[in-house]
């Protein structure tokens, strides 16, 4: 893809639901190659109406099987589905440590799901930027419903599954002090909840666990609570039944359009974040200025708040 | 604190090591009142010397007990010691779930044990500045070592135990899922393992396992593991000299000064960063102009990249 010629050819492609066309899209996208600037100007007034799904929960309860049995239930009512696995990578080794497990091969073939793992790249900035521009292609390209799973809930799967339409945890019987620790982050921004495996000893304690936490913080609209045997097939009728009651619901009283513009605000507050810091990088602290201030703060003679106000002022802002 | 006389009395009675004056100059930067700039200019050329030592691990493996037991060991040798306890916190509630538990009463006395927990203040930026000018005033405060425990071990915790001087990593037997989830981000970075609770079966299994993932990534310096009964004080001596050994290494072989620097450099970066979005909110991007924005990306009449462009052209960088 070099010149604009090309770029409109790749995004015709994709708005047609090309799946190579969708790959190498994303593709551009992840890697911030400068291609994906004009694409994604071109695809994002057409990706409007996907309905975004976030899936999230500790390692090993079963989300990608939950995944894979909804993509069913959705291709089964007649919608179009995609799917994006964010895998957690090393900070160093910069590789996905799931990336190549091959997904939901009953899937594989079918031209009206597309599956993608995305592998997080360094730990600056996080993962929502690149997730958001990889939903804009996903919608772009007619996807009705899109099915973003994260593994492990840590500050960007919280992040990534804000930007959701709807929310999923997945929960087991049995989490122990695993649960204790997600009552801190993730429980207070999930629609639904799983108890997955539910056929195991436990699933009508964890229940009651789940609603004794959230009759501690009530919220307006109480999250609807699912069980499931997902290999079996058990519950997920009822679980997407329960993920577009949510968005009827949202859709009705204002929550889906206020939680949409809420994800657009950080997605440009993100943009301008990385812009602004890209040219502070490449105009105002080349790396040898850097490093004289760097040496300066090593040798304790000024502070890193003093140091930033400094660079600041070099700026000039208006 | 309102006049600079008040700053500078507060700074001198906390480089005095008033265990009441380094709580009221904690209070003042966690909540990033005016004052607390002026208080760490004074500080920061005071506190280079503190080892910080980041201890980090899954809900449950007993990091608490743990931190207890080098605290009394540390107190033993003679040195002075700080612990910060990061604790998750709702983005929403914004309160510390564990905040007022009450921890390590066997120190509360000892006035030169000084214990702080930190809860996380909403996910934009993190952690990780906050708990930086926490430690400038524990270290300002003469503490040898201070021990930053955190809850979890999602991104918020990686990057605080990368600014430590040394990383322990606490697993126990039988995490199963939990460790391979582990491997994804915190195993890299630690200088340490421990196998707490290893009277339970599965303690041996553990450190076999932790050996394996480490012989698929080979580093410079192989991490020592080390078995301990936190809550029996045993393996807690083995422990201790564990850190001083890495500490030392790493003094000798540049590599300490070499991970203060990086600390150092991501303090200035976010510093940066946080003041030029401060500035761009204020100046360039008014809350009013911002809705309109946001309301053409709504309607997708533009898209989030070049709406960044638009922002970033208005403050005109050199």
């Amino acid at each position: 893809v070099e010149d604009p010629g090309e770029v409109s050819a790749l995004a015709a492609r994709v708005r047609a639901g090309d799946t190579r066309a969708v790959a190498r899209a994303i593709t551009l996208v992840e890697e911030a190659l400068p291609e994906s600037r004009p694409l994604l100007a071109l695809l994002y007034p057409h990706a409007g109406d996907a309905l975004v799904v976030g899936v999230t929960g500790p390692p090993g309860v079963g989300k990608s099987s939950l995944v894979d049995r909804l993509t069913a239930q959705l291709r089964a009512r007649g919608h179009t589905v995609g799917v994006v696995a964010v895998d957690p990578t090393s900070p160093f080794s910069g590789g996905a440590i799931l990336g190549d497990r091959i997904r939901m091969q009953a899937h594989a073939t079918d031209p009206d799901v597309f599956i993608r793992s995305m592998a997080t790249r360094g730990h600056l900035g996080g993962l929502a930027a690149p997730t958001a521009d990889v939903l804009t292609v996903l919608a772009a390209a007619g996807k009705d419903v899109i099915l973003v799973e994260t593994v492990g809930v840590g500050q960007d799967e919280v992040e990534i599954v804000e930007a959701a339409d709807v929310s999923i945890v997945v929960l087991v019987p049995g989490l122990g002090d695993e649960l204790q620790a997600l009552k801190a982050g993730i429980m207070e921004i999930a629609d639904v909840f799983v108890v997955n495996k539910a056929d195991r000893e436990g699933g009508e304690r964890l229940e009651a666990e789940i609603r004794a936490m959230l009759s501690l913080a009530p919220r307006p609209d109480t999250p609807a609570i699912v069980r499931t045997v997902a290999i079996r097939d058990q519950g997920t009728t009822a679980l997407l039944d329960a993920v577009f009651e949510v968005r009827s619901r949202a859709a009705a009283n204002g929550g889906l359009a206020l939680k949409r513009r809420l994800r657009l605000r950080r997605q440009l507050e993100e943009a301008v974040r990385q812009r602004l810091m890209t040219r502070v990088r490449r105009r105002v602290l080349p790396p040898e200025d850097e490093e004289r201030l760097l040496e300066r703060l090593v040798r304790r003679e000024l502070d890193p708040a003093s140091a930033a106000d400094d660079v600041v002022a070099r700026i000039g802002l208006p």
